[in-house]
């Protein structure tokens, strides 16, 4: 697996041929994950693929599988029946299963968050076999903080050690969030968030961008790919903002604050196809072939 | 399967052919489902079948197999135990298990909804293996928005899993429920949650006819099957109404609203059983038949 | 079966007969059931056993057991346990365990009423083998309206379905009780529990004798007999009262309401050994002879 | 099995021989049985084996097992932990697994009492099975009244089931416990208590001794013993007293209130090693041997 | 095993071998263990690992396995995930898998404290055997007190039983805590936690140093290491102070107090790596070698 990524031991000897050509497949062989995020039908219900700002093409959710079957991205991070219904269709895609989600519905106030596995591992790898769909991974969120963090933490540890009995990378989305915390954006909590990942053995974390005073967001998460140690950090995208100022974020996450990659998607699919699939290019330019932001802009204007 | 439906890939090469003549079926070749529903002894218990305006018909359960076995529909969807009473006397009627169910006793005031499994699937597949009933497919509800919504989009995730993997068409039932939830009835959190029936791979989705100001139910409706893309949308019926209005609006949740039929139970089941015969006949010629409001009344009027 | 009894389809082939015999033992092939209740020990402790008013013959267990060897009953309904100490000396009893209980000792001002299952059926079908003792059926009561109403109905959905599975006859008892039930005697309440137990599958709901205004008990439960449709309705006997009333009010139930037997605990065991069988015997002679009030009465009274 | 002890039905055809030779070490085959209880390093923390009045023997577990291997007991219940860790050194001591334990630091004004399963039957029979120790039975303890009560049940109902297939003794202890219960020693609750014992099968139950007016303490528990039918009713020791009063109540639990034995833990366990020997040996003549108080209190005074 | 370490019964004939080999190598044949405790990033984040006064170093949760690798210890206690990241390139390193892990983003007043299992016995078994690493042993924390404690009870039971069925030795951690706890450092209470372990058969408790007046901490401590009877305990270590202050505390626990080892975290890792193995290297001569605290200071300051 070169010296970028070493195969972890909870993979048995049979499986490690299959975790290293997902891990491969899933990085281009680069140790970064281009990670388009399509998980926000769940999450945020209509409210990212309707309304003031996003192009009429966002509002089926088919646009998802149009934009990565014609871009350049790592895997395309989905719940598994959006996948049964459009992957026949789209079989080249590279998948991540997204096996939990939750709605914002209930908010903070009334509960506290709990996000709960849709789908086990057995699922995801019978699915793998008799779809024959090209599924490299599973994605797990934890509320860091929450009432329920003890539930999410025993099962982020099981679908890690399951996905990995299997041959499947393991990304885990963590968020500090619930009653109990009070800076979601603490550049500290992040990094503790970095180091919980490191400790039930995920391949990668998404943590959102830290912010805190006299120094910027990329110079903040230096502790947590610090605290992350092997495990790699990949940073959310957040809301849409202009191409220049989402792109310079993330090459200073890799450069500046040694992350691994990013996680994309409303920055993504609320642009028309066209748009989207220029955007995925522009980011994959930045993450895996270690392009400057000015050329990453080349790509993303079709320069 | 013709161009209507595609077979979603968490069915198996095994069961394909199982499901692709259960969606036949149940929509009469026509991708189009007419959905008599039969589940409300649990439900409202018998406030639907016996008061005001309601036919002594409908005093006996027996009324909905008279029904559904006079009648052209695409199933009756009842809970496994009344098509166990009564299957033996009514083998041709195309079957869809309801497998959640909760009454209305406890008000959301006191306690979040949540609707508990009552049969597994692996039951329901033993129950049509022993008593060879045309049983296609299966029914599930969720209270997106309740603080029980995480168990139940967990189960609805596996339930449809696990009648793919048998070849049974899944249908969800979704309605926005519980304090976190300010209108039930709003276009946009329905689309959402058409969305999340979507995600969990919903062959179809029953919400409720949205309203709003400045347009129509069916004009509100569209964000919703936009949002589903390929689960189908069917719009349930609600209280009993006149029939013009009744298949006036059925008509345009179809046409200009983009839904794929009805799901229907008290306007037919509280008529006589001559009536509701009528009256399902009426409803499957706009549904599946694609007729006018005008062929459909004169159905309904034994023209 | 006769006319009276139809097997339902979640018998399997291999069980109907099972089932068969049963539900003729238990109904003495009247469809209509005797049902001598003896799991009051656990539902109110030592209330009805010890006190004022009360045979000394009742403070011992074993009392339950010689009445029900000695009188004509369809079953005595108690807990495995019992059973299972007293069984080898009484052999020919024909016995129905009641799988769940609870005390009354926590008010519904403190929690929601809950009762737990104590035997799977898969304990109770292993016992019926090793004990070769005359087991016919099962019982489980649901408190509909409680916040645990959800969890009840789905474990007596699963019961009744592996009941039937092994040929067992399926008893609910379906009380509304909790926080949200105003009217526990309510007639259209309690048709509704009937309603409910034919969808779960039942073959016999013991509900509790409707109050009202402007009608007798027995008029008003013709709605929930209706309502049960093929499942049938056997009453509750609750506290002690004069033969007379008590056999007139079991008549009527049947006669006029359209009860199908009855289901009485207190009213037989609180007596004598001796009274105790001649007020079996008088109950079964209304229930499964159909004998008239007077000729009960004679029985009674040992004319 | 003689007349005294009847093999209940729960216990499968294998294994009677191992019921009936364990019930009969047991108890001696007196159908009495001597328990000296030691479980309460988890129940009551060190309090029980450290302080005022305490024995410095007693501040060592082994303590237990020394006095156990030396004196006439019928059984030394205690948790599997203890037993794995000093079993070898004492191998002839008659062994009953304590199989769950709760502490007393939360108070029942904070939380309803709840004592959860250490090990399930399936441990303790493998268990028995690997060490060759002498393991006769199981005790379980169920607080009636606390809103955990339905749970302790059905676990108890399970354990004694569990219990009597692998031919062990099952004994509950049963103690109304929590907001809902005022009086914990009332007489009529305590036979309620043993009541719900028998309806679950157990073989012995133990119940602290009633309190009440106008009736000594042995009279009022002759209700309890009538209730319990066929299952035994030993009664707890309590906190230390001095040996003449404590073998004066157990004498009349047995030969006034009908008790068929005792449970003892603190009077015998907080004394020095020799005394406690020839403490278990006095109540041994007694509870075994049907000895006088007179007699036994020789036997304490080593006379 | 020679006379200080007897195999308990728990443990199978089968597994003896592999339990005596593991118990001798986690203590080096000394009785007594001297545990690297590195399961902090959960427990405090990266509180423990980034901040004033702790190096460089202990930034990257490598350092853990490089102080484990190059330093005396008789094992290193980290979570399964990080094991298998790093495992591959420090396979000589004595591993105990810490299975069980909480943040302390939650206080205690807003939720009783609760750590959740993260990996089963089967999975740290199936862990040892693919990764061949040198996995000696399990941990698991017990908050004794807190609401949760039964649920926690429980599953120490149950870790500790199928840790011995697979060779494994068994260390809980027990702290009372809880709002039912007053003081947590009580001797007397702590002597109970001790207790506790020892009836659920663990082979090591891990206590906090007691605290209380009139009597130094290892004096006070002796009530614990006597009440815990064959199971040995070992104090933690807590936060850093200087190394003549931890390393006399520590000679006292053993040689006054009666504790057969330590437990020690940031009073390690928080240092150089070369500082870090000084001090492993002193502790590991106090706990294993028997060495003076003046011997031992000598070892640390690389004399």
């Amino acid at each position: 697996m070169s010296k970028t990524y070493a195969v972890p031991l909870d993979v048995p000897k049979s499986e490690q041929d299959t975790y290293i050509r997902n891990i491969k497949t899933i990085t281009h062989d680069s140790g970064r994950l281009m990670l388009f995020a399509g998980d926000q039908k769940v999450e945020h219900l209509n409210d990212d693929f309707y309304g003031d700002g996003i192009h009429a093409d966002d509002h089926d959710p088919e646009h998802l599988f149009r934009i990565a079957s014609k871009a350049k991205i790592g895997c395309l991070a989905v719940q598994l029946g959006l996948v049964a219904r459009y992957g026949a269709d789209y079989p080249k895609v590279p998948y991540l299963i997204k096996i939990n989600s939750k709605t914002h519905l209930v908010p903070k106030s009334q509960a506290e968050p709990f996000s709960n596995l849709l789908h086990t591992i057995d699922q995801v790898v019978a699915f793998r076999k008799s779809s024959k769909l090209n599924i490299l991974g599973i994605g797990y969120t934890i509320y860091l903080g929450s009432e329920y963090e003890s539930e999410m933490l025993r099962t982020a540890a099981q679908v890690i050690f399951e996905a990995h009995r299997n041959g499947l990378v393991a990304v885990l989305w963590i968020y500090p969030r619930g009653k109990a915390v009070g800076n979601e954006k603490d550049a500290h909590l992040i990094a503790g968030a970095a180091g919980v990942a490191a400790c039930l053995g995920a391949d990668f974390v998404k943590v959102n961008p830290p912010k805190g005073e006299g120094a910027s967001s990329a110079e903040l998460i230096r502790e947590a790919t610090l605290a992350a140690g092997r495990t790699k950090v990949v940073c959310a995208g957040g809301s849409s903002v202009d191409a220049t100022t989402f792109l310079t974020q993330l090459w200073e996450q890799i450069h500046i604050g040694g992350c691994s990659g990013n996680a994309t998607g409303r920055n993504i699919h609320q642009k028309s196809l066209d748009e989207a699939v220029r955007m995925c290019n522009a980011i994959y330019a930045i993450t895996v072939d270690g392009a400057s932001v000015e050329d990453a802009l080349k790509v993303y204007h079709g320069d």
